[in-house]
């Protein structure tokens, strides 16, 4: 048997004699299944169960190389980062993120609660079912991990420790080039065009210099805009849920950017949802996606402004107009980040199943040109986000040139 | 005699033992002096000469309480940020630095070149002496220090390890009290008012709402826009000038920061010289001065252009209206921290002798309204300030409102 005190990457028999060495729970099991679960980009996940008890937990472990392709050499250390992450934004958004039980630095992976009773956020909408609580939970996960980890909360120099140890740069190099740089350029072979819109992603896309314009100055926001401790990668494959509990996972891109990047892919990734629905005809779904998408906008606004108010620490922080300042301009990063994600999920390296599993390829193509049309609305013209009902418009408004 | 092997505070006898230990000049002279230099606020500075061969060294040690005041109590690892910068500055403009001999973290020193045949700027301009080359030689300094370490040239990972390295939380939260929050509220009582001008204060800083709201969004752009690793306090006091050399020291308020607030604080001690060649009626000095304000901004647009163009690695650089735009923020962010640096000299804790040293009360006094009244028109309107024309012409203003 393996010793477990220098790092090796580890199958099911290791993970089952590690939980055996390193969790209670564990400890005088007869019988343990070990499963690797994992559906990622990244690592390995392992769902653990003692069959005496039925009781479980996740183990996950970074691997050397990226599973999505080995052109992505990574750190095994991202397993920290992204353990700490959870364990702060647990602190901040109690219930809202799994509990860590352990971090083992050596191995590079953690041990945490096993929420395999709550289904992929992303996977349950590809069959049309709801979350009433969405919005309200994930607002709750925004504004208290977003707005207490800035400089309006946190005295400057906790902060900046923070800064320091969250500085990501594997991990943000994957999110420079494939969500800000690769979607727009026909030089970069990762980018993979369904065919039939291959002349639409050349004029929206490629030849788009206005577009180009303004995705750049959203690269260098969030290369240079230490904001926030943000999530990184907060799509709805990584949101557990059902119809009574939200759990965010993943944050192995954490890093401090601006706030919008992670409120932006939200919003993104809730319009996949929606053009999903409208693809497929399905109203009531379509319709709750719209609902969520005006809400999760505004009920930001609204517990941005309560937990501004409860918590700044910062002086300037009771300068009112400073506060709308602010929160205008991360709800225009809101917006163009928005935009990015719906960019790069349509024609970059990183696909969503809510797209690329509408079955009529006439569906589909028409809903990336909808997707796309909405993504250059909200990079050209962000200013224009700033209510959740703006995002609606915009919605139909690209339908409507799509069924002209 | 002591050893080096754990900090402590040397004096003259201490630095004497240090250099014979350390640098291959002192080893075997016969006499050496020594003699504390320093007039800095945070630092001890010694010039250590080998009187047998007239070779010499300066060493800076770094205290653990700040010189100017008991109430910062300093890490002194701010030697090691402080001789780092130097190094790494020394690289990218050589020639415009001192020449780091000896890092010593344990005893939070450095040796480095003498530059006693130099005068510092600040002294120097007291007496209307005027330095044609700096101008050319401060702008080969910002842009190569500035856009250099910025993510348009670095590769990312690289500028991200730079930037880990150079979180410097305490020196950052003295530009943070001093510059950014306590000159625009009458309750804090290091402000210093000078008596006469209590009024002009009050409503141009203290009720000043509009004001306030620009001051805020700049605190926050300097904590958290991480564009390139800054001087940090590039006064006229950190450089030493002859006729034919420019040497920028004391970088030890380094950390990645907005460009504008290094090139800001060039143009606001600028316009401090400019203020008090104004007031004691020396026109020629005064012309210089309007002059190098001018070089400094278009000599650095210029530079700016061809670093850029060189040196980019950045895709997203061939951008030339991305160019464009960046340059247009980098400038306007100097008008807002020229403007912040203005105010905090003249109200603030930390004045400069070009005001303090204007005899008549009456002119000092108009002296400082004018700063005070540029400094309003940098901040409040930075988007005016493109140009080294445009400084010039709001100089002007303030002279003639003041002579109504």
């Amino acid at each position: 048997m393996k010793n477990f005190n220098e790092y090796f990457l580890m199958g099911t028999a290791d993970v089952t004699n590690y939980v055996k060495e390193h969790v209670e729970i564990f400890k005088d099991a007869q019988n343990i299944s070990c499963d690797e679960i994992g559906d990622g980009n990244l690592n390995y996940v392992y769902r653990v169960v003692n069959m005496d008890t039925n009781e479980s937990v996740i183990v996950k472990q970074a691997g050397t190389t990226a599973r999505i392709s080995d052109e992505f050499v990574l750190s095994t250390t991202r397993n920290k980062i992204e353990t700490e992450a959870l364990q702060l934004q647990y602190e901040l958004a109690p219930g809202l993120v799994p509990k860590i039980l352990i971090l083992d630095e050596t191995m590079s992976c953690c041990v945490m609660e096993d929420l395999s009773h709550l289904t992929i956020m992303r996977t349950a909408m590809t069959e049309f079912e709801t979350f009433p609580l969405f919005a309200e939970h994930i607002t709750d996960f925004l504004v208290n991990t977003l707005v207490r980890t800035s400089d309006v909360v946190m005295p400057h120099k906790e902060k900046k420790a923070l800064v320091q140890s969250y500085i990501n740069s594997e991990l943000c190099e994957i999110s420079e080039d494939l969500v800000f740089t690769e979607p727009f350029h026909n030089n970069f072979n990762r980018n993979e065009i369904t065919p039939g819109n291959e002349a639409f992603v050349q004029t929206l896309l490629y030849d788009n210099k206005p577009l180009h314009l303004e995705v750049a100055k959203l690269k260098f926001k969030f290369m240079n805009h230490s904001q926030a401790l943000l999530h990184g990668d907060l799509h709805t494959g990584s949101v557990f849920i059902d119809q009574n509990e939200t759990k965010v996972i993943d944050p192995e891109f954490a890093f401090f950017g601006p706030m919008g990047y992670d409120i932006g892919n939200v919003m993104a990734n809730l319009i996949f949802a929606w053009a999903r629905g409208n693809a497929m005809d399905e109203q009531e779904f379509t319709n709750w996606t719209e609902h969520t998408l005006m809400d999760v906008i505004e009920l930001f606004t609204e517990k941005f402004h309560k937990t501004w108010d409860t918590y700044a620490t910062e002086l300037t922080a009771n300068n009112q107009e400073f506060k709308e300042a602010y929160l205008s301009d991360v709800l225009k990063d809101t917006a163009g980040m928005a935009g990015l994600e719906l960019a790069r999920r349509i024609v970059g390296l990183a696909k969503v199943k809510d797209i690329t599993t509408i079955e009529s390829i006439e569906k589909r193509l028409q809903a990336e040109r909808i997707c796309l049309q909405v993504a250059n609305e909200l990079i050209l013209h962000p200013e224009n986000f700033a209510s959740g009902e703006s995002y609606i418009v915009a919605l139909q408004n690209a339908r409507l040139e799509e069924s002209k």
